[in-house]
């Protein structure tokens, strides 16, 4: 049986950053420091973290706190101002591309512009965008959803949205008003993965798709096998493997979402390799 | 025989406003007073001008000029510096709304955008538009056209184009670079009278398309009622009407470009009363 890995698989570069962050926090110091939410979308990396000493929280009005890890997604800037007025110390570890969409989102709202934002109402990315953007900030996730827009439009996406997305958007945008200002904060490596996975979905007899069950670039990488009609599954660990999905496969694929570490991929790898034979 | 005229058929806001100023300014005066090129794209318009005493010369080295009036269309920054730099008095029949899409393109320039004009390279608006954009700006009359670019881009659009041309570009140009802003600079006016012409010639057994055959605008109305297989004939005037077009017609569609006065439309629509009965 053969094993093919997807190149783009796992890590993306912001992900990579905060981890490191945190590990290396850890090394440092553990006593006293956490991260706000989920510092990424892998229960296992959160796992990991806690055997080195850095807890999860939900609140900063928890006790014994010191230092604050900031999320890969990032927060919203009220309670960016909040941690930093407690007098907690900010190890932050958003994305930069994230960093960048909400620098722009606030420009745009600095100057005058409507801002729209394209991307998940739901998804922490986006509630810190909204934060950025404005009270009057408004959140679509297609362009279906646009309401009557007056003033001149200024865009910012949430990194992991489809570019297509954006394109659609913008022609609906475009017959309301005037003036419109695009910042395209796109991040390329979902699409790369996207594409990479499509390309490889297409040539092997099953695919297995690696992450974080609340990721969701994962579960979109997932929902593009299922699409092509690639006997897909989506597992976060080793253990969730079961032989009887490799019956008859002469070939496996494996990709994985953005905040898969590679060492849950290598361990996928190694097990199927075990079952496949 | 039922005949219909387009309730958009004829001259829009720009060439309206154009025209009055040339007729008020020869009713005022005739010695001196020249439009630099035609002022609109009519022929019979530019004949009436002539007996009223303007003329249209084709440069500002001819004898005799004091004062200049400026096309519908626009001209090129640098020619109007020279004009008003040799002490011709200026009397700008721009339209409006071309007036507004220099400026953006001037805007954009002087901003650091990379300025990219969506219009056809030929049209003396796109020649104006292209002295205010800047030496390296980009002139492009589709998205297949589009080089690659390497600076944020600033779009603004010759006011004729079809809007659907613009979603295409934005498409190919987000491809490429991160920021975009985009000034609609579309009048509204050519989208109505395509979308009522086309509603018009669906329902018709003939159509009379009046206006310059040297008007971009008339001749776009021409090719897409004829892509609707409809009998499709572009006239200048009631002269051109044959007889044997409207043999069996029941009805016919009467539809004209911005730049043909109401004269003329009100003249065929009296012809093809006698003629069809």
């Amino acid at each position: 049986m053969k094993i093919i890995v997807a190149k783009t698989a796992g890590f993306c570069f912001g992900v990579k950053r905060a981890v490191d962050i945190a590990f290396k926090t850890a090394k440092k110091k553990q006593e006293g420091v956490f991260t706000l939410g989920p510092i990424i979308h892998n229960p296992q990396v959160i796992e990991k973290l806690k055997q080195e000493g850095i807890q999860p929280i939900e609140d900063i009005d928890a006790p014994g706190i010191e230092d604050i890890i900031i999320r890969t997604h990032g927060i919203p800037l009220q309670l960016m101002n909040r941690i930093s007025e407690s007098g907690f110390n900010i190890i932050d570890a958003t994305c930069p591309f994230v960093k960048k969409a909400q620098r722009y989102a606030k420009l745009l709202r600095e100057e005058g512009y409507q801002v729209i934002i394209l991307g998940d109402r739901g998804h922490p990315e986006v509630q810190g965008l909204m934060s950025y953007a404005g009270d009057d900030a408004v959140v679509v996730d297609s362009e279906k959803a646009l309401p009557k827009i007056k003033r001149n439009v200024g865009i910012v996406v949430q990194t992991t949205q489809p570019v297509e997305a954006l394109k659609k958007l913008f022609g609906k945008v475009i017959e309301q008003v005037k003036n419109v200002k695009v910042y395209n904060t796109i991040c390329s490596s979902t699409a790369l993965r996207l594409k990479e996975t499509a390309a490889m979905a297409k040539k092997v007899n099953i695919m297995l798709v690696v992450g974080g069950k609340n990721s969701a670039n994962t579960t979109q990488l997932a929902k593009l096998c299922r699409s092509l009609s690639v006997p897909t599954y989506h597992i976060e660990t080793s253990a969730e493997l079961i032989s009887e999905w490799m019956n008859g496969a002469d070939s496996v694929g494996i990709t994985a979402g953005a905040s898969t570490p590679d060492w849950i991929i290598e361990d996928i790898i190694k097990r199927a390799k075990e079952i496949g034979g």
